[in-house]
C-alpha cells in the first residue's frame, strides 16, 4: 500500500497481475486488512493468488523516514521490511513514503555482500529506448567507488531484466572529455575506465539521455533525483503547453483537436512511468522496488512483473558473485 | 565572434542592434576583420555604430581553454578579454568556447570585490515566467558561501534587469524540508536562511522549475549545467516526437497538420534560449555575457541588449555594494 490512491490501485493492480504469474507465486497485500477486502470485493479476476497481512499504521508522505519507522512499527513499510527479512516474501513493492522505505529495508535487508551502497535504478523511456540511470535519489554522499559499482550494478540489472547485451555505460559530467565535471566525477570515470568488463562509453551530457547515446547512466543519488524530477516536471509542463497552443487553434474544428490530443497523449505514454512499474533499489539484500506514488493500477501490475523478473534473472546474485570477484582482485 | 554560424549571425545581429542603441554606444566586432567585412557588406542597416577588431586565430570549441588561450593570444576571446581589461569597452559577448571565454575573462577581469566565485545566472523561460538559474556551469567545486552569493547576485540580477521586485530564492533539492539533501545544500540553506535581505522561500525541487515556484534558483554549477542541458535536450526530444506523432495522424489533411505545426511551433518559442540572448558571469570583475553557440541573429542582438540594460543597471556595482556590506557586517 501506500500510493496516492491506495488500496484501490494497489489491489486493482495485483490482482491484474495475478493472472501472468505462475501458479505458485502469491501476492502478499500488506495495510489496512478491512480496507483491501472491500477494495478486493470490487474486483472480477480470480483471487486465490492473494494473501493479506494487515498493518494498521500508516507513513505519511511527508513524514521523516526514520523517526516515522521509529515511532509507527507497524506501518505497512515496517512490517513489508520485516516479512522479507524474514523469508515470508521475496520481494518487497511500495509506493509510499520513499525515504522511510529506503530506510526500512536497508536497515532489515542490509547489503549484498561486496557493496558499498545502495543506488536506485530508474528506467528513463526515450525514443532511442530505455535508460537505466543509478543512482536515482538513494546516496547522496556518493564516492567515486559507489559510482563505480553502480556502473557494474545497473548494466546487469539492463542485461538480465532488459534483455540488453552489453549496455553501453555512461558517466553523467558536464562535458565528454575525462577531465571535465566535480572530482568525484573524475576519479569515477578513472575507476569506471579501468575495469574492462564495463561497455564504458566515457562521460555523457544529460541532454545525451534523449539521443540515445548510452543505455546505462551513472551519477550520484542527488544529481540523479535532480534528473529524474526535472523529466516528470518538464515533460507534464510542455505537454499541458502544446495541448493548449492547440486548443486556441482549433476552438473551430473539435475533430482536429481530437486528433491532437491523441498525439500527444502518444508521446505521454512513452514518458508515462508506469510503463516501467517501479524501480529497485540495487545493491540491497533483498527485491525493493519502488513505485511512484501516483502510480496507476498498470504501475503496479508492472511493479509486480519486475519484481518476478528480478527474482528469475537472480540479479541479485550476479551482483554479489561479481562485486565479491572484485573484492578477490582487489577491485573497486 | 565564435557561434556555430560566425560570422555571419554576429554581424547581422549587431547590426539589428544598432538601431536599438543610443547614439553614444559603439559595437565593436572582434573577429577575422575580411570575414566581418564581407558580412557586414551583405547588411542593409546603418553601421555607424559599428567597429571592427581584427583577431587571426580562433579557438575550436572542444580545445581546451586554459591550453588554447596560452596557444592563441590573438584568438577573438583573447583579444575580447584584452579590450574589456584595458576599458577599451564596458562588456563582452561570445559564442565561442564557453570555458575558454570563462577562462579568460576571469584572468583579465578578476572578480569583483567581495564575491568569492562568479557564477553563470542562466535565464530558463517557463509558462509562469522566466527563472534565473545560478550557478549554469562555471564553478564545479561549490561551497555553501558560494551558494550563499549566488542568492544575492542572481537575485539582484533578477530584480534589476528583469524588473522583478523582491524576487523569490529556491535552493534546488531533492525534498522541500531543510535536512535534505547534500551537506553542501544543507549548510548553504543555513548561510541563505539567516540573511533576512534575501526573499529564500527555501529548498525547491527540479520539477518545481515549471511550476512557477521561485524567480531564482541556486545550484552549484555541476547540477545546474546538467538541468540546462536536460531542458534543452528533452525540450527538443519531447518536441519532435509530438510532430512525429501528429505527422502520422495528419497525412491526409495538410491544413491540420499546419495547425498542429503552429501549436508545437509556439512551445518551442517560448523555451527558445534565444529570447533571452545569453547568460552573464555574476560577480567578474567586468560583463561577460555567454551565448550559445547556437544562437541566432535575433539571439545575438538580444545577448547585446542585455549587456547594455546589465550596464545601464549598474548590477555590478550593485552586487559589489551588497557584498562588500556583507563583508564588514561578518556575513558571507
Amino acid at each position: 500500500m501506500g500510493s496516492d490512491r491506495a488500496p484501490a490501485v494497489e489491489v486493482e493492480g495485483g490482482v491484474a497481475a495475478c493472472a501472468q504469474l505462475s501458479d505458485d507465486d502469491t501476492i502478499v497485500l500488506v495495510g489496512n486488512k478491512p480496507a483491501i477486502q472491500k477494495a478486493l470485493a470490487r474486483q472480477k479476476g480470480p483471487q486465490d493468488k492473494i494473501e493479506i497481512v494487515h498493518a494498521n499504521q500508516r507513513i505519511g508522505m511527508n513524514e521523516s523516514p526514520v523517526e516515522s519507522l521509529r515511532t509507527k512499527p507497524n506501518s505497512s513499510i515496517a512490517v513489508l521490511a520485516q516479512l522479507h527479512a524474514e523469508g515470508a516474501i521475496e520481494a518487497c513493492i511500495s509506493a509510499g513514503n520513499t525515504g522511510a522505505f529506503v530506510s526500512a529495508t536497508q536497515m532489515r535487508l542490509r547489503r549484498l555482500r561486496g557493496v558499498h551502497r545502495p543506488g536506485v535504478g530508474i528506467m528513463i523511456p526515450t525514443l532511442h529506448g530505455p535508460v537505466v540511470l543509478c543512482d536515482g535519489g538513494a546516496n547522496m554522499s556518493c564516492r567515486p567507488r559507489h559510482l563505480y559499482q553502480y556502473a557494474i550494478m545497473a548494466s546487469i540489472y539492463m542485461e538480465t531484466v532488459y534483455g540488453v547485451k552489453n549496455p553501453r555505460v555512461g558517466l553523467l559530467s558536464v562535458g565528454e572529455e575525462d577531465e571535465k565535471g566535480t572530482d568525484l566525477v573524475r576519479a569515477a570515470n578513472g575507476l569506471i575506465k579501468r575495469d574492462s568488463s564495463i561497455y564504458f562509453i566515457g562521460n555523457v551530457e544529460s541532454r545525451d539521455l534523449f539521443h540515445g547515446a548510452c543505455d546505462v547512466m551513472v551519477c550520484d543519488g542527488f544529481v540523479g533525483n535532480v534528473v529524474i524530477k526535472l523529466i516528470e516536471g518538464m515533460s507534464g509542463g510542455l505537454i499541458r503547453d502544446i495541448l493548449n497552443n492547440l486548443k486556441d487553434l482549433t476552438t473551430s474544428t473539435p475533430e482536429l483537436r481530437q486528433i491532437a490530443m491523441r498525439a500527444a497523449g502518444q508521446t505521454l505514454e512513452t514518458y508515462d512511468f508506469n510503463q516501467h512499474g517501479g524501480a529497485p533499489v540495487l545493491g540491497v539484500g533483498g527485491i525493493v522496488i519502488l513505485c511512484h506514488g501516483a502510480n496507476s493500477c498498470l504501475g503496479m501490475t508492472n511493479a509486480v512483473l519486475l519484481a518476478h523478473k528480478y527474482a528469475r534473472h537472480k540479479v541479485n546474485q550476479r551482483i554479489t558473485e561479481r562485486l565479491t570477484q572484485d573484492e578477490r582482485t582487489g577491485n573497486g
